[in-house]
């Protein structure tokens, strides 16, 4: 009889405590799956005395979570402290500088530390696993270095953050603003109280690092990501999306570009036949482009105690079995240092809406700002203001480079005739 | 330097071929995420002669694939000669009995010898892996067995036959019957000389058993797939499904009811905003219901060379790495005993199409054969034909039982008034 595989768990949160709760519900069929039992032998979270709906009794309490990663009775620590730094990496480090393996749902620390973290694992000879922190339930850590592993990835793009996703969604379907949709998503629970991580697309950018690296063999580089978040959107620039047969979604978005990586986080459009033009709501999405496979997609639930703890789960039941991929499929050895891809010479399709003061003159200047820069105009909407006596413009470009696109909004965003700054959202012809 | 992995590689067709170039192209690649080398040893095909692109210079040639069992310096035989029995099933028995490991994309082998192969493989202690058997290159087998072993699935379905839905989409576009595009499918290799594997549901069905078998710890059982094709498909059902707020695609369905398995490969409705409604052409799509991830959704190319060699050589590597998964996920001694399923007893609504002789009566006589059997109608149109002086009658039933729907369809079959057999289609409220 082979012995059980024995779990630290540091943090008792919403995913803490349903992995406890999956372990035991599924504790059959986990052991069958798995070859042997997996058992929590140890926990450590902030407050003792809440009630979490689990039960741990015969599970051993550590206030300090980082003595999970020196006791005799644990092979493997789940990490789900969450945050970058702090107790989160010191107990990975520790965890995994002993020659344990870990298990994180942590994609701020993967993104900021995953090659520290993987070296460790390396030297190790332990495992590192984080199919948890991208992407929730979806099996896409596994799809990228494990199913796609021959192939050789152009491009991984999707909608990683559900808060956004939900907004975003709600706004089209109920034509509501921003501020509307956010502050019911906080009371509905499924935005933060704080929500800028999400909505300004940083959490976004962490899950699309790690995607990027396991992608394309390199370190996950974070601040290589360009980031920008869903607040500037209006409700009017996803009507006029719908009206020119597009959706708005926060899409990151990672591809090789003559050798160098680009990295960007982005609300963008997607024409509505794209996959994940209907990936709605709080779900999650991920499109894969690799040759020779082609496109792969990936859809389902992104976050929360389910989805979450299946990924964790997923993870141990492989540890358990002996599945001994490396944390990014491939020796640090072997990563390439990859450049930071040009941005100015980017080609692309553009959508801009401006607000302008409605007198004569000022269609000339915008259409002078573009011209000046080389960029030509293949639909243009204006219409006056619900709110005042400003018009609104919206146009989409013909392909143009981003670098003459954002000198053109800058000449246009000088002008006293323009009221605000302008927005501006790529068109995904993917 | 730890040694290659040496590979004897039977049948050398599109796939073989394939998976040839892909070693070769994506060597270093390929190297780097297996942790060793991936080096082609022998080859065994039927034609010597043949000219297939590839560089098999330095790979031994062997006349009789078997003896790519018996081999020293073969670690792991890829069998790609197809057939459920015969040489492929031979050689697996060899490779698998004689302690090498196996890697397929036969699914009708492993459809029908599942259990006897994944027996011998656990008695032998080698590997037995088959990606490329269902959904080409979406890794829905890792999916099920790995990313979501931690669950309980209740149900998956999909689209796995590529002709089939490069039919059906075209039927849909074009406004083309079902001989004129099976005939142009030939014409430009989609479809085989001999459609009948694909068309009649066979294939989906090799496939579905696979999944059923994965997905709910129990034996592949082909022979419990109630199994139908879609030769009965007219473009008028296309063009009334799609008038009803429905595309119909041929789907492989197993879920359990009541600890009980239920498996059928059918033409369906699916409603238009479901995912797999928008799965187009030759694409495959597969749905993975289960608790607590809840709904997965994997889309992608489902045949061809570089798919199925991107799932081949994603076996390999998982070998290389020395990854230990049983075949099925579990060992068979925990694999349930499943009865199939009640027919009879099912719910469902259900489309209904009917030619009739276009004269007074003939609606109350479907009409009272319907509520003979307390079957209630949702929708009902009638039009009459575009080819002769008949009536085509296309009805939605409410939820009914499988059962009193089948016997109302015998007892207007039965009618002089009813021409031809009448098409009876399963809408999936999924």
């Amino acid at each position: 009889m082979t012995l059980p595989l024995r779990i630290g768990l540091a943090g008792l949160g919403t995913v803490g405590a349903g992995v406890i709760r999956l372990l035991a519900d599924n504790a059959d069929l986990i052991g069958r799956r798995a070859g042997r039992g997996l058992v929590v032998t140890a926990v450590s979270a902030r407050d003792r005395g809440r009630d979490r709906g689990v039960d741990l009794s015969g599970i051993d309490w550590v206030d300090d979570a980082t003595e999970l990663a020196g006791r005799d009775d644990v092979d493997v620590v789940v990490e789900l402290i969450g945050g970058s730094d702090g107790p989160a990496l010191t107990l990975a480090r520790r965890t995994l500088g002993g020659g344990k393996a870990l298990v994180t749902a942590n994609k701020a620390m993967i993104a900021h530390h995953g090659k520290e973290l993987a070296g460790l694992a390396e030297t190790g000879d332990v495992a590192l696993r984080y199919e948890a922190a991208v992407a929730g339930g979806i099996p896409v850590i596994k799809a990228l270095s494990e199913g796609a592993a021959a192939n050789r990835v152009s491009r991984v793009y999707g909608l990683l953050n559900g808060t956004c996703n939900y907004i975003l969604t709600r706004m089209e379907a109920e034509g509501l603003d921003f501020a509307t949709v956010l502050a019911a998503a906080q009371a509905a629970g499924y935005a933060e109280a704080d929500p800028s991580f999400d909505i300004d697309g940083i959490d976004t950018a962490h899950k699309l690092a790690i995607l990027a690296a396991l992608a394309f063999g390199t370190a996950p580089a974070f601040d290589a990501v360009a980031t920008q978040g869903i607040r500037a959107i209006d409700k009017v620039d996803i009507d006029h999306a719908a009206a020119l047969g597009f959706r708005i979604k926060l899409v990151g978005l990672a591809e090789m570009v003559d050798g160098k990586l680009f990295q960007r986080v982005h609300p963008a459009l997607l024409a509505l036949g794209h996959p994940l033009a209907a990936t709605a709501g709080a779900l999650n999405g991920v499109v894969i482009e690799a040759d020779p496979v082609g496109r792969l997609f990936l859809e389902g639930r992104g976050a929360g105690e389910g989805p979450t703890a299946s990924a964790v789960v997923a993870d141990l039941i492989d540890i358990a079995r002996g599945n001994t991929a490396l944390p990014f499929g491939m020796p640090i050895a072997d990563w390439a240092t990859l450049a930071p891809a040009d941005r100015d010479s980017r080609q692309g399709r553009y959508y801009l809406r401006l607000t302008v003061a409605d007198r004569p003159g000022v269609l000339a200047e915008l259409a002078a700002a573009l011209r000046d820069h080389g960029v030509s105009i293949e639909s243009l909407i204006q219409r006056p203001s619900q709110a005042d006596a400003s018009a609104i413009v919206v146009m989409v470009t013909h392909l143009t480079e981003e670098a003459a696109l954002l000198a053109s909004l800058a000449q246009m965003a000088a002008s006293p005739s323009v009221n605000g700054a302008p927005v501006m959202m790529h068109i995904l012809d993917l």
